[in-house]
């Protein structure tokens, strides 16, 4: 429904890929075209400079997507960023759409900077997206927020959400009651996934032969792997490697770039797993690149 | 998404006005031509000759989109009327797109006639659309159905909906337990609308200048009033008048067409009422005419 309100057929919309696969559906059905521009797993897929950004818009360029915290990459965008990404869209007059479905899935040092500290300063120009289906495992309920201070826009978005009727009943119902959830709630689904977060890098880090940064949010990382193809070796994974008739499963880079070919030797890990179960996939994974790199 | 399976932007999709609003909604996001085929009161809005329809097929012509029992009129296709349009669509190699989700509300000597007992006919160019929505009074549980044998279209819409990930899944659960729904619950459902569809038809030809066609399936009927600007009269019920302290509501026919301007002296009534509330409305819907046209 973003996408929709702020574009014509044939306008422009920057990406930076790797980027949510299903964002290509919505660009695709909106006739949306897509201007990636490619993030590096050697910086924990940060933004790069502000002339690399710059240099991609034209007449058609309408807005800039982004997500932070990241899925597929699990980066976070940092003050600097942030403010970056406001001033390009103020120069331009472009919208600014921040997808923060994972804002409270931070850790450690890493602190989120959402869009929202921006709405006073560019009001006509910033959309948040958000959901319940991370803050509380609600994927099931299908209810999302858009959120701008832009009277025309959330005009022209509530014309299309009308034309869908309404989001569940049950599920809003339900979300209205979520205000209740305590702030501890949160907390303790942070401790978690903080912990869960910790026990993958440090277990990632004894597999020889990959790249790993950091993940600074979200649950998910992006990892290079010693291959070539990162799909074959998922489907290995799946159809060949046994451990203990145990083996886990990976999802190939490539679905996460809007640009062909990239992303070929690599691939996102979801780490929604309890810690004993992570600390044995991270063995299966370690076994399976043996096996399949060594024969 | 059947409609954005069968099209491409700029493609012809054939219509019947007055058609359910939403439609247009759905045609415009998905940037298809509705070519609009005007039914006439006069006649129940029933379908009109064959050549009318057929000298409106072009080049671009992707698809006819029926709703039978019709929301907003009432009408129910005749297996003569249904013939033809899969007469039509053989001929002309295009999709027919039929929108079946008040199926079980048909009343008297009425029967519907499914384009499901066409399946085997027409097997790659058959649609049926279906819904909760009316046949449990589940509008809220926003669970649809697409019925095709055509395994490419179905591939293709499913990957539509995949990129909306799913529908609600409360929602879901509940409509796979549906099936044990005894048919005994929809013989009385289609009891209690039919009494209403009676006292609805019976109580409006009392009311003088009306033109009325009998409602045969859904629970709409459009109705042509003496006056020239139906929207005016709505207004009129909801803002002027008061008959102790009550009015009724109505929806101007006007949003139901297609083609703008037409429709501008018809209402569409939802009968979605008790009898004895019915029965009320149609004394007031009296009265306010009379005031509203006599002063």
């Amino acid at each position: 429904m973003a996408l929709f309100s702020v574009t014509n057929p044939g306008d422009e919309v920057i990406v930076f890929e790797p980027l949510y696969a299903n964002y290509n559906s919505y660009a695709a059905i909106n006739l949306v075209q897509f201007v990636p521009i490619e993030t590096m797993i050697s910086n924990g897929f940060h933004l790069p400079k502000r002339n690399e950004i710059v240099k991609k818009i034209t007449k058609k360029t309408k807005a800039i997507l982004i997500c932070t915290p990241n899925n597929p990459t699990g980066t976070v965008y940092t003050k600097e960023e942030m403010d970056m990404l406001v001033g390009i869209v103020k120069e331009y007059g472009l919208f600014l759409l921040s997808d923060e479905v994972y804002r409270e899935f931070v850790y450690d040092e890493v602190k989120h900077v959402s869009l929202l500290s921006y709405m006073q300063e560019i009001p006509e120009q910033a959309i948040v997206l958000d959901s319940l289906s991370k803050r509380y495992s609600l994927c099931g309920a299908r209810v999302g927020m858009l959120v701008s201070l832009n009277a025309q826009l959330m005009h022209g978005a509530l014309r299309i959400a009308q034309g869908r009727l309404s989001s569940g009943l049950i599920d809003q119902i339900m979300a209205a009651k979520l205000t209740k959830v305590p702030d501890s709630y949160i907390a303790g689904v942070q401790k978690e996934y903080k912990k869960r977060r910790d026990v993958l890098y440090e277990g990632l880090k004894t597999i020889p032969g990959l790249i790993i940064p950091k993940p600074e949010g979200a649950f998910y990382t992006i990892i290079e792997l010693p291959v070539d193809d990162a799909e074959d070796f998922a489907t290995y994974l799946l159809t060949t490697f046994r451990d203990n008739n145990e083996t886990v499963m990976a999802a190939p880079a490539t679905g996460f770039y809007a640009t062909s070919g990239k992303g070929k030797n690599e691939i996102r890990i979801a780490y929604v797993l309890n810690v004993e179960s992570l600390k044995r996939s991270i063995e299966i994974l370690k076994k399976a690149l043996q096996s399949y790199t060594h024969g």
